[in-house]
């Protein structure tokens, strides 16, 4: 086995309770002396299920703080069971690996483009091997419904013992995945909310404030560069730590305040 | 101290919240200079509050995926102050420590009858000692409502340093933990829903899938071995990556659809 | 760079989701080589959105089970974006990084008590500098909404190079914390309830149990020693592990039972 390079693995899932606790057991077991030297992240086990746009933005928001060499497994498949391709994506010095359904993209290229020089991430199919899937675990290709566990683990432990990307398999141009943008309207701008944090802040597909002041619902968002520019309870519009547009309801919640939930399409309107 | 043999320790408990972290705290307390040899996983802590069954699954479900030599802190324990015992158990290379409450026994069970040659799990009962409950911490045996932390962790360190279960106490002989099996009706078959994972899918007390087309609640069931071959909201019984056969919505909620949770018994009726 | 002193970091927060995973990822990066010699420990994450006195309670009942040098980043902070300075405290050995709002003080005030000879805990402000906010993180201290990960990190990244607490900023007074405590009233006992644990039990601002029989919206409690001395469904109060007073229906939910939830003032009646 080759020397253990990479020694930070994240998991971000949609799955909750013990799920990724047995992929940790399998990467610790296909490791075997050398299991000591992984440090595991989570990034999230709660996205909403299925929900593609919100793991990619999770994942997206999270990797750019992590080192060189770091491994991120991120699986939100709703594709599980179809032919949909496994993929190991390379960009700005990271690993990702999960499934080709644009979860791993947005994370790649941003760290790829802000590298110096900038680079396009580098995607690679996985080639389902009998080395992959070990002798012991899962129940064969056929019938497992657990990727995550059986494929990607896996996969992480050889890319964490040294194996290349490019090792994994063929190179292929992988499934984008586009957060959209908010778009000019007569009344103002429409948007969509991409993820709903903790907080019930509402995390937008806009990378940059409103130009005017805005309204939602026939509420005055107050435009702040920090949330103690507002009053309590005040409704706002901020540029979030992540780099996206987000409303909020200073020590409030405006998920509830608002009735928005992730996905949802909303009016800003021009006051 | 002895050489440490074991560097996996897992928890899983029903408490959510700081209570893991304070056993996490005392394990490292106790391994001092050693401590940073641990890898710590969390299998669960959101399991439904003293639901042994539910727990048990969880365990089960997760332990076969680890290396021989983990240790797992298992603590679901609706007896706590009362004269349950406390066990260590070990079974196919791994070590059990918990209630004596049926909570380890499926997958003690489980890995010692997957090993070469199968084997018995062995079981035994944790003699509190001054060396487990230490000086400083707790509120001495009486008083304390917390045998996770006060018992169970210290117990995991003692055994992570290379004590052996067999010199935890003398050998007992477990309660043994049944998840019932599901039974023919006149109408088809009767099961018991023993865990519901977050997506809402439903799992029963049965390894096999019905030999007979059938409906739940009315509503047929299809019968698949992936998620993929089911259409959008359709609902199935497959067979789940853990052995079991579960009941879901492909890309939808069964819990939800059906109005069902853990511990409900419920209807397949052979159409 | 200073030899690595201390190799565990617990983090507390009321973020959830990604936002502790960017606060490892920081810290992971900053310690480069090292990275691989810390054991982070989540102490809790799902703290009720902005209630400090829940965190501080969180971090007092967890700290204590550490061991010495143990550094623990603690964010629940209502003020950020305002003028509120950033802390770290020294209290008993380890150390603490957080807010200027309470939260840290009852940790560190209480293992320094412990300590022989009790010490009061020390407290600097945090200098914001060039070394602490990097060069590629963060949108600088301008614009930033996650002193966190921005912030805090980069600091416990710096103390666990070796870096003292003292070098961190000038010696402050450190805003303190009351959870206050139980008030004698003509009926009986007011009390506040400060945490509302998994299984609904209430936490109360009070350290000994009432020295008389009391009642609760005019439902008996029990006071026992253990859960085990109640029955089944039946209300109780007892001194938890944490060493609060805490209500509690045996294998039931008493924030349920009782309608009451973490900061509602309660009256235990005499009878």
């Amino acid at each position: 086995m080759a020397e253990l390079m990479t020694k930070i693995i994240t998991l971000l899932t949609d799955f909750g309770s013990f799920y990724p606790a047995q992929m940790k057991g399998v990467i610790l077991s296909r490791l075997g002396d050398r299991a000591s030297e992984i440090t595991f992240v989570d990034i999230a086990h709660d996205i909403p299920p299925q929900d593609v746009r919100a793991g990619a933005f999770a994942l997206l928001s999270t990797a750019r703080y992590f080192p060189a060499g770091t491994i991120h497994i991120s699986v939100v498949d709703p594709g599980v069971g179809t032919d949909r391709m496994g993929l190991v994506v390379e960009g700005g010095g990271q690993i990702f690996v999960g499934p080709d359904n644009g979860l791993l993209l947005p994370a790649a290229q941003s760290l790829g483009a802000s590298g110096s020089p900038p680079q396009a991430p580098q995607a690679y199919k996985i080639a389902v091997s009998q080395e992959i899937l070990g002798a012991g675990h899962g129940h064969g290709p056929e019938s497992n419904t657990f990727h995550g566990r059986d494929i990607f683990a896996p996969v992480a432990a050889l890319l964490a013992s040294g194996k290349s990307p490019a090792s994994m398999g063929p190179r292929v141009r992988p499934k984008d995945l586009n957060f959209g943008a908010a778009r000019k309207t007569d009344q103002g701008l429409e948007a969509t909310v991409i993820y709903v944090d903790r907080f019930g802040n509402l995390i937008l597909n806009m990378r940059d404030l409103p130009s005017f002041p805005v309204s939602l619902k026939g509420i005055k968002l107050k435009t702040v560069r920090t949330y103690g520019q507002a009053r309590r309870i005040e409704p706002l519009i901020t540029l979030g730590s992540h780099g996206f547009a987000e409303i909020a309801v200073n020590q409030g919640n405006a998920a509830e305040a608002f009735c928005l939930k992730a996905g949802d399409r909303i009016e800003l309107e021009e006051i």
